[in-house]
C-alpha cells in the first residue's frame, strides 16, 4: 500500500470538483477530433498475397476490359442467336458443328465454360438443351442474344475503377486484383500506436508479485485491439507514477502515430498521466472525465495534432475507452475511407438492466441465437475491473444518456465483440 | 481455344445425365462431414502476445483467486460498514483517520483504486462523499459490507475455469490470461489447407499471357479466405487438365489436413479433377453436383477421411463453395468448440429477386444503413464468373429452395462479407 503527500491529496480534493462536470460522449469525441491534424499515411508497395487486410491507397483502374473478349458462360455450343428463333422441343432446330473459329448461319461451334466467343456467334446454347445427331446437333429452345455470354468488359471495363482507395482489402478484392494481373498493391503504411502502462502496483507478467502488485492486463489488451484494427502496437513498457519517468516516456511515444496510456487517469493521488501529457505540448488535455460508463476516467489530449488517449488503469474501463475513442481515430490513421463499426444484431432484452442517468452506459451482455430471435443477457458485474465479465460478454448495448435503463423484454441493438452462440 | 478428344465429349455426355441429379446443400453437408475423420488438432504453447485469434487448447484454470485480497473499487476510504450507519448530509459521522494497514472503530483509512482494503475495513467509502476535517473525515451517507470492495475470487474464483478450451482467442481473453499472470499459453496448430488451380487456360499474375488465357484468380482468394479464417495455406501451383499431373499434385495435398481445387469440376470437357480424387483413395468422390447457385458444380470428396473440396473455376462460385463448405469445416479443423459464422443484419430487399426453385440462392446484396433500417440492394449478375458482383456486395442472401424469389420489401437476414456504410 502506497502513501501519497499532502501536496498531492490537496490536487486531488481540487480537481474532484473538476471531474464532477463530465464531458458528453460525443462532445468529448468532437473535441478531440477537431484538435486532431491526421495526415495522410504513407504508402507502400506489398505483394497481392500480402495485402490481405491493407488498406487500398490507390484507386485500382482497370488497364483493359475484364473479360477481355467475350467468353462462354458456360458449357454448350457458340450459335447466332436468330438462328435459334422458334426452335422448340416439338419443333427443334438443326445446327451443323463446326471446329472452326468462326461460326456462320446455321452452324454451332462447341465450347466450354470461360472459352472465348468464336466471330460470328452471339449466344451459347446451354449442353442441357441440345442433342447431338452425328455433325449435327438439334436445340430445343430460343436464345436472346448474348444469352450465355460473358461480354467483353462486362465486368470491369477498360479504364473504369475496379476498386476505389480508401477500402480494407479482403478475399473477393485480391481476386478483383488478381483478375487483373496486378501482382504488387499500394496500400497504407500501419499506424504505429505507443503503449504506456503506469502505476506503482503493476508487474510485468512472468515476474514474481508481491500481495500488493498486480500483473499489468491492459498493454495485452491495447495491443491485441490495435493489431485487430490493422495497427502496430509499440510498446513503450510499464513505468512508476513518477512524473519524470512519465514525462520521458511520452515523449518516446511522439515518434508513433498515437500515444495510448493507461492507468493514473482517475482522480486518484497518482493522477500524473494527464499532467504529463499537458507539459508536453500544446493543447495538451482537451477533455477529462467522459459522462459514460464505465471508463468515466478517461482523458484526450493532442499534443501537436497527434492524439494522446489517456485511459483508466481498469481492464474494462481500458477497453471501452479504446473502443470509443480509438477505434474511431484508427480508422482515419489507416486512411480508411469510412470507419468501421463492429456488426449489430438487434436482440431482446432477457431481463431488465440499469443505466446512469446523464451517462452513455455500455452495458455488456452475451446475446445468443434462440427459437424467436437474438436474446441479450446483461451480465451483471459491480466494477469496471471485472475482466470476466468482458470474457463472458460476447456484445455490448449502449444505454443512452437520457435513459434511466432498459425494460426486460426490450428491443436493442448489440455490438457484437465475439462470435455468436446457438440456441442452448 | 482447346478441343476436346471424343473419348472426353462422350464422357461429358453421359455424366451430363448424374449432373441432373443435384444433391440439396444440406445433404450435401451431411454426406461430406459425415464421411471425414477429423483428428484432433495438435497443440503448441505460444507467448501470450502472439495469441491473438489463436484457437485455446486447453481450459485455463485460475491458479490463485482473482483479485488475490479484497480491494479497493474506488478511491476513497477504508472503513467499518457498521460506523456508517445512519450517516446523512444533515447529520454526518466523523471517523478517525489511521495510517496503519488495520483498521478499528471509527476509523478510516485513504486508498486509491486497486489498493488492497486493509484488515478490520469491510467497506469503502467514496472521496466524493466525504470531507476531511483535520485528521478526521466527515461521512454523509451510510454503507453497506462489501460496497465499493472488489471481493478475493469476485472475479475469477480460485480453481475456476476461467476460459474455457475451444474458443478464439481475442483481445479481452488475453486480458484474463494476463491478469491470471499466464505467459504461455496451448492453443491448436493452424490447420494446412493445400490449394491447387487446374485449367489448360489459367497463368500466374505476372507472367503473359494469350488471348484465350486468363490470370488464375481462384489460388489468390481461397488462400486468402484460408488466411482470414485462421487456418495456413500451401501453395500447389496451378496444373493443366492432364489426369497425370492433377494426381500427382492431389497426392502432395494429402500432407495437408485438406485440399481444395479450383477449376476442373464442371460438366465441361476437362472434368478431370474428380475423377482423379477417387483414384486417390477411398471413398473418392460423395457429391457431384450441388442444388445451389452459384457453385452448383462443386464436388466434396473424402481420401482416407481426409477431405477434399473441389471448387469450381468461376471465382464467384469458388467462394461460396469455400463459404458452405469448407468454412464449417475449418471451424473444426482448428478445434473450434463451436461454428464460427458471419455476423448477419436484418434489411428490407431494395426490390425483388428471383432464385431458382429447387437450388438455395446465394444472392450478393449490398446492405447500407439508411435512416429507417437496414436496406440490401441485390447486385445483379448474370454469371458466377463476374467478380464485381463480389467486389460491389457487402453481403449475401440466402434464397430457400421452395422460394422463387424474394419480394420487394422483403424483410430478410444479410449474411456480411464486409463493413456496412451508412445512410448515403
Amino acid at each position: 500500500m502506497q502513501f501519497v503527500s499532502a501536496v498531492q491529496w490537496v490536487r486531488v480534493l481540487v480537481r474532484l470538483k473538476g471531474f464532477q462536470k463530465l464531458t458528453p460522449v460525443d462532445e468529448a469525441l468532437r473535441i478531440f477530433f477537431d484538435a486532431l491534424r491526421i495526415k495522410k499515411p504513407r504508402a507502400e508497395s506489398v505483394s497481392l498475397d500480402s495485402a490481405l487486410n491493407r488498406v487500398l491507397a490507390e484507386p485500382v483502374v482497370a488497364r483493359e476490359d475484364l473479360p477481355r473478349v467475350d467468353r462462354s458462360a458456360v458449357d454448350g455450343y457458340a450459335v447466332i442467336a436468330e438462328d435459334t428463333v422458334g426452335a422448340s422441343q416439338f419443333k427443334p432446330k438443326m445446327l451443323t458443328l463446326t471446329d472452326r473459329n468462326v461460326v456462320t448461319d446455321k452452324q454451332a461451334r462447341q465450347l466450354w465454360t470461360g472459352n472465348p466467343v468464336p466471330k460470328g456467334a452471339d449466344a451459347v446454347m446451354m449442353l442441357e438443351n441440345t442433342k447431338q445427331v452425328g455433325n449435327q446437333i438439334e436445340i430445343w429452345t430460343p436464345l436472346a442474344v448474348s444469352e450465355n455470354v460473358s461480354r467483353k468488359g462486362e465486368d470491369v471495363k477498360k479504364g473504369e475503377t475496379a476498386l476505389a482507395f480508401g477500402i480494407r482489402l479482403k478475399p473477393q478484392h485480391l481476386g478483383m486484383l488478381a483478375a487483373l494481373g496486378i501482382t504488387e498493391v499500394k496500400v497504407y503504411e500501419r499506424p504505429k500506436v505507443a503503449i504506456l502502462a503506469t502505476g506503482n502496483e503493476l508487474v510485468e507478467i512472468g515476474s514474481t508479485r508481491r500481495s500488493d502488485q498486480v500483473f499489468d492486463v491492459n498493454r495485452h489488451v491495447v495491443s491485441a485491439l490495435c493489431k485487430e484494427l490493422g495497427a502496430e502496437p509499440v510498446d513503450l513498457g510499464i513505468v512508476k507514477d513518477d512524473f519524470d519517468e512519465i514525462l520521458g516516456k511520452l515523449k518516446d511515444g511522439l515518434g508513433s502515430d498515437m500515444v495510448i496510456t493507461t492507468g493514473g487517469t482517475s482522480v486518484g493521488g497518482s493522477d500524473l498521466v494527464p499532467e504529463a501529457v499537458s507539459k508536453l505540448g500544446k493543447p495538451g488535455v482537451l477533455v477529462h472525465g467522459v459522462a459514460m460508463r464505465p471508463a468515466m476516467p478517461t482523458a484526450l489530449a493532442a499534443v501537436e495534432g497527434k492524439p494522446v488517449l489517456v485511459l483508466s488503469g481498469n481492464p474494462v474501463a481500458a477497453m471501452f475507452g479504446f473502443e470509443v475513442f480509438a477505434k474511431p481515430l484508427l480508422s482515419r490513421l489507416q486512411g480508411l475511407a469510412q470507419d468501421e463499426t463492429r456488426p449489430t444484431v438487434e436482440a431482446r432484452m432477457s431481463r431488465k438492466a440499469t443505466g446512469a442517468l446523464g451517462r452513455r452506459t455500455y452495458l455488456r451482455v452475451l446475446v445468443s441465437r434462440k427459437e424467436k430471435g437474438f436474446v441479450a443477457e446483461p451480465i451483471s458485474a459491480r466494477g469496471s475491473g471485472i475482466l470476466s465479465t468482458m470474457t463472458k460478454a460476447n456484445g455490448y448495448v449502449i444505454i443512452p444518456e437520457n435513459r434511466e435503463g432498459l425494460r426486460e423484454g426490450e428491443t436493442v441493438s448489440v455490438h457484437l465483440l465475439d462470435n455468436i452462440g446457438v440456441a442452448d
